[in-house]
């Protein structure tokens, strides 16, 4: 893991870009530099890490005394793109505009972009564990399709955050009863591209005892505030 | 309103009961003294206001910087019923023993009930302002079905908090897309005697701009003791 720069922000986090092999990442750490848990904040469907809503949230995250880390995975954010994930996308574009239905075109790319990001995360995971600023237990926070793939195959992630507006791919609806770590279901009741009724379905499957669902009326980016703070209580119950 | 026991609590909270007329009623308040706003707090359906749940929430909310009050209204808790009460509380239990459809006789008693407690909870609302320990704003925490009475009838109710274990009266279901002021909708996803879609139903009819719905798993009882917290901090953005 190589650090390729470093940055005070104005709230104290430390922020710096880093490389490992070919997975570009982003650490933000507390002002204080003890040890603190470790959450790892992935944006859906594969957006770059440079995506101002995710950067916020993980600053906010990090100011509540966690190490977040992100990366662009492969064939996520500004990662090259297989022709096939092209044409997906092109596809994609298609139908929403035509509003023909969308769910295989979906399936047919969320779900190896999935696939193929879990490694790479749990690469990430290993390297960050070896930063003395770091500390376990491990949450997760955002995306998802990969945030159940990462809970069901990785033993250290401890509870998760999972924000519903985002394709699930039926693999990852199938297994979603496999998770057991507490979890926290974030949706916005009126995302028109995401149905509201699929997070309900998953958020009765989860396996998990402790569960819970915050909505919020309004559309996909209308998350308000306060569930940042609620998001950092629900990783204080659980990591600290 | 004539207090009528006084009892220092050992979370400092001030606990007095009071009469006011022929209504009884429980009154906590902050260590502090200082004017707290003032929260009124129901338990569904018209169980006694020394219901230790109730009692237990009331004293946490008092804890957090609350006036929190409660009372039995007309036909609610140890207050007298009337035979026709009486003998559909025993249709009730009869109905629900032999798994026989229990809607009509929910309607037929809790919507009076309903109808019977509002002005008494006015009357209430009315003589706790007058106390110098107690400021508005106002809030409501509880029993929906008369949550969303008062909040639409009351316009001293600036937010509210329902719990969604309990029958809600047509009358009320109506003028759910009325209330406008912030809630908190709290439903226990396994509570059997209380079907989740209408929970759901509920929340998307409310008319308030802002509304949260949590979910959690398990039954009528099972609430996880967080939810007090995040109670009291939706209470603290709205009335602090």
């Amino acid at each position: 893991m190589h650090f390729t720069s470093e940055q005070r922000l104005d709230d104290g986090v430390l922020e710096r870009e880093f490389t490992l092999g070919e997975i570009p990442g982003t650490l933000w750490t507390p002002e204080s530099g003890a040890p603190a848990p470790l959450v790892l904040m992935s944006h859906n469907n594969g957006l770059p890490k440079a995506e101002p809503r995710l950067v916020a949230r993980a600053r906010y995250t990090a100011a509540g005394g966690y190490a977040v880390a992100t990366i662009d995975a492969a064939g996520c954010g500004d990662r090259p793109r297989s022709a096939a994930d092209e044409q997906a996308r092109a596809d994609l574009r298609r139908a929403m505009r035509a509003g023909e239905p969308v769910d295989e075109i979906f399936e047919s790319f969320i779900g190896p972009l999935v696939e193929n990001a879990v490694p790479e995360w749990r690469t990430t995971l290993d390297a960050l564990l070896t930063n003395p600023g770091i500390a376990g237990p491990v949450g997760y926070s955002g995306w998802m399709a990969l945030g159940i793939r990462l809970a069901v195959a990785e033993p250290r992630i401890a509870a998760a955050g999972f924000f519903a507006g985002g394709y699930v791919p039926r693999a990852q609806r199938q297994e979603a009863r496999q998770i057991t770590v507490p979890l926290l279901l974030l949706l916005q009741w009126d995302d028109e591209g995401n149905p509201r009724q699929r997070a309900l379905d998953l958020f009765d499957a989860f396996g998990s005892k402790e569960k819970t669902l915050h909505a919020n009326p309004g559309g996909h980016t209308g998350t308000p505030w306060f569930e940042l703070d609620d998001g950092n209580r629900f990783l204080d119950r659980h990591l600290k």
